[in-house]
C-alpha cells in the first residue's frame, strides 16, 4: 500500500521525551477520510501510553486522540464527508462491525476490540497506530465524525475523548430534566460531565476534596458542591443522587459515594482502571438497589450524537492551547493537575517547526 | 388496643431452643385481615434471627415470613378481601406510604424503614412483631396477597420471600423471552431463580461448585449447569450472561463471575451482606460496561404479580413439609445444606399441640 510521509511528535522509549519524528500515512482508500490535523487534545492516556506506564506502549508512540481537522481528501465511495468539511476523530478508527457490541453501534466494546487511534494494530499497514500529534490522519469514513461549525474548534477536540466518556454513561443511566447527577472529581473528565449533565437538564453536584474548586464548578454549571471530606456535608446528601459519574483515576474509596445514590441509583467508575480498596459494602447496594458499574468511551454513532448535543447547546471544553513543542511541560503540569481544563495543541505548530 | 392470644412457636434466648409460647395478636381493625396460618416456610433469616446471628434480634422471636393460610375476619373497610379467601403475607407488614419508595411502590426500600413480619416494631400494639410461626396473623389489608387456587398452597409459602426475592431482580433488570440468565447457588432462593427465569422465557445456566446438583438443576428448568471450579467451563461462558443472580449467602469472589457477564449485563447480590472479598477488579466493568448491584425482596405490587405468574404456569416451591415440633432439627439440617430446597411447617401440628 502506498504510504506519505508526514511530520509528527512522539517517543521512541518510556523514558524518553517527546519530539519529532516521521510517520508514514496510507494512501486515501476508496472509503477513507484525510484529514489535515488542526488541533490535538491532550488526554491523561497520551502520557500513561507515552511512558508505558499501563506495559503494552509499542515504540515509537505517537499520541492523541481528541483530533479535530479540515478534510483534504476522501476516496471515491465515501458518500458522507467531502474535502474541506470540518471533522473529528475519537478514540476508535477501526472494529469488526460484525460482532453483537458493533451491531448495536457499541464499537468501544467490540467484541473483536476496536483499534486505538494509536497503540492500536494498523491493519492496512502492519504495526502499530499513530495518534493526533502529527500532521495528518487517514481514517475509515465509518470513525470519522461531523464537527459542528458553531463551536469554537479547538475547544471541540476535548469532547472526543473527555466528552463521549462521560456523555456515554449519563445517556446509558438516563439523565434527563430534573435527574439528579453527582460528579467526583474536576479535571478533564469531570468538568465535561458537569457540563454535559447541565445541558441534558440534571441537577448537578460536584464532590470535591477540598472547596478550591467551589467558584471554578459552579461557574462550569454545577447547582452545588459538596465536599466529600467534611462529614456533615456528606450525611446531608445520603441518597440523593440518581447516577453519580466517578472520574477519578486513582485507588479510592467508592463506599461513601454509594451512600448518597438514591434507591435504584448507580456510581459509575470512568477513570479508574483497578481493585475496589477499601471494599465494597454489598449491605447499601442490597438495602436500596443500588449499582456499581463501569464504562469507557462510547460508540460513534453516540460521539456523533453527543457533538450535534454539543452543537445546539453550544458545549465546549474549557482549554489552554499549547504548542506542540511544549507537550512535555505539559505533561509534567497534568500530572500535578494543573490545568483548566484540558490541554490543546495547537497544530499548526507542528507544521511550522 | 384489645388482643387475643394464640399459640406460637419462638425462643426465648439466642442460644436456647425453639419452643411453644403464647403471643398476642391485635383485634381486627378497620383495614385489617386475620389470618388462620396453614403453612410457613422456613428461611434462612429465620434461623438467623431466632440466633441473633446479625444482632438486633429481640426476645422472645417468633420468625417466619413466608406465611399463607385462610382469611377468618376482616375489618369494616377491607374491599380487597373476604372470609374464606386464601391469602399471603410475606417480609413486609407495614410501611410509611408516603416516601417516595413506598409512592413508587417500593416499600422494601421504604427510607423510613418497612415494618418486618417479624422482630420488627409493632406501631399498633408496641414491641416487636411476631411472625408465621403461630396459629394466626393480623395484618393490614395493604400487606396481604391474595394466592392462586390452582397452586400447592404448602408450596406456595417459600414464594413469599424466596419467590420475590428472586423475581425482583429478574424483572427490574429486565429478564425475558430469550434473556440469557444465570444464577449462582442452588438453595432456597436459588431454585426459585430457575424456576422464575425459566417461566419468563430465559436460557437458564446454573452455577454450581460441585457436578452432584446437575441432575436437580436441570429437573427444575436449568438448560445449563457450569462447575464453577472448573476453569475450562468458566472459559467457555465468558461474556455470555445478560443477568446473574447470585444467591451465595457468604463471602464469595464475584469476580470470576463478573467475567461471564455480557456486554451490559448485571450481576445482582441477593444473599450476601458485607465487604466484597477479594476486592472488585472494575477493569472488565469499565470495558464491558458491567454492573454489580444489588436487591432485597420485592414490593407489595410486585409480589402479587409474582403470585399470579406463578399461578399462571403453575410455579410452586421444592419443599419438604415438617411439624412445627421439628423447627429445632430442621434449623440444623439447614445450616448442613440438608433441605430440597424449602422447609414448609405444616401449621396443623402447632394447632394440635
Amino acid at each position: 500500500m502506498q504510504t506519505t510521509s508526514v511530520k509528527a511528535f512522539g517517543t521512541t522509549a518510556p523514558e524518553a521525551d517527546l519530539a519529532p519524528l516521521s510517520i508514514n500515512r496510507r494512501a486515501v482508500q476508496p472509503n477513507d477520510v484525510e484529514i489535515e490535523i488542526l488541533y490535538c487534545g491532550v488526554c491523561h492516556s497520551d502520557l500513561h501510553t507515552a511512558r508505558n506506564d499501563w506495559g503494552g506502549s509499542i515504540y515509537p508512540a505517537v499520541p492523541g486522540h481528541e483530533i479535530v481537522g479540515k478534510i483534504t481528501a476522501v476516496g471515491s465511495a465515501v458518500s458522507k464527508f467531502k474535502v474541506g468539511d470540518l471533522a473529528g476523530v475519537g478514540c476508535i478508527v477501526d472494529s469488526c462491525k460484525t460482532c453483537s457490541s458493533c451491531q448495536q453501534d457499541l464499537e468501544q466494546y467490540c467484541l473483536n476490540g476496536f483499534t486505538g487511534t494509536y497503540n492500536g494494530q494498523d491493519l492496512q499497514l502492519g504495526g502499530q497506530t499513530f495518534g493526533g500529534y502529527s500532521e495528518k490522519v487517514v481514517v475509515k469514513e465509518d470513525f470519522v465524525l461531523a464537527v459542528p461549525a458553531n463551536l469554537d474548534l479547538a475547544a471541540v477536540a476535548p469532547l472526543l475523548c473527555a466528552g463521549i466518556t462521560t456523555w456515554s454513561p449519563l445517556k446509558h443511566w438516563n439523565v434527563k430534566e430534573g435527574s439528579k447527577v453527582a460528579v467526583i472529581g474536576l479535571g478533564g473528565l469531570g468538568h465535561m460531565a458537569i457540563k454535559l449533565a447541565k445541558g441534558l437538564g440534571a441537577d448537578v453536584t460536584l464532590f470535591s476534596r477540598t472547596p478550591d474548586k467551589t467558584e471554578d464548578a459552579k461557574a462550569l454549571g454545577a447547582d452545588h458542591v459538596v465536599i466529600s471530606t467534611d462529614e456533615a456535608q456528606m450525611k446531608a446528601v445520603r441518597g440523593q443522587f440518581d447516577v453519580i459519574i466517578d472520574t477519578v483515576p486513582y485507588v479510592h474509596d467508592v463506599n461513601p459515594y454509594v451512600a448518597t445514590l438514591n434507591i435504584n441509583g448507580t456510581l459509575v467508575l470512568v477513570g479508574y482502571l483497578g481493585g475496589l480498596e477499601p471494599i465494597l459494602n454489598t449491605v447499601p447496594m442490597i438495602l436500596g438497589r443500588k449499582s456499581v458499574a463501569g464504562s469507557v468511551i462510547g460508540g460513534i454513532a453516540e460521539t456523533q450524537e453527543m457533538l450535534d448535543f454539543c452543537g445546539e447547546k453550544g458545549i465546549v471544553s474549557e482549554i489552554e492551547i499549547i504548542k506542540m513543542q511544549e507537550i512535555n511541560t505539559a505533561y509534567e503540569r497534568m500530572l500535578k493537575s494543573d490545568v483548566r481544563y484540558r490541554f490543546v495543541i495547537d497544530m499548526a505548530s507542528l507544521k511550522n517547526s
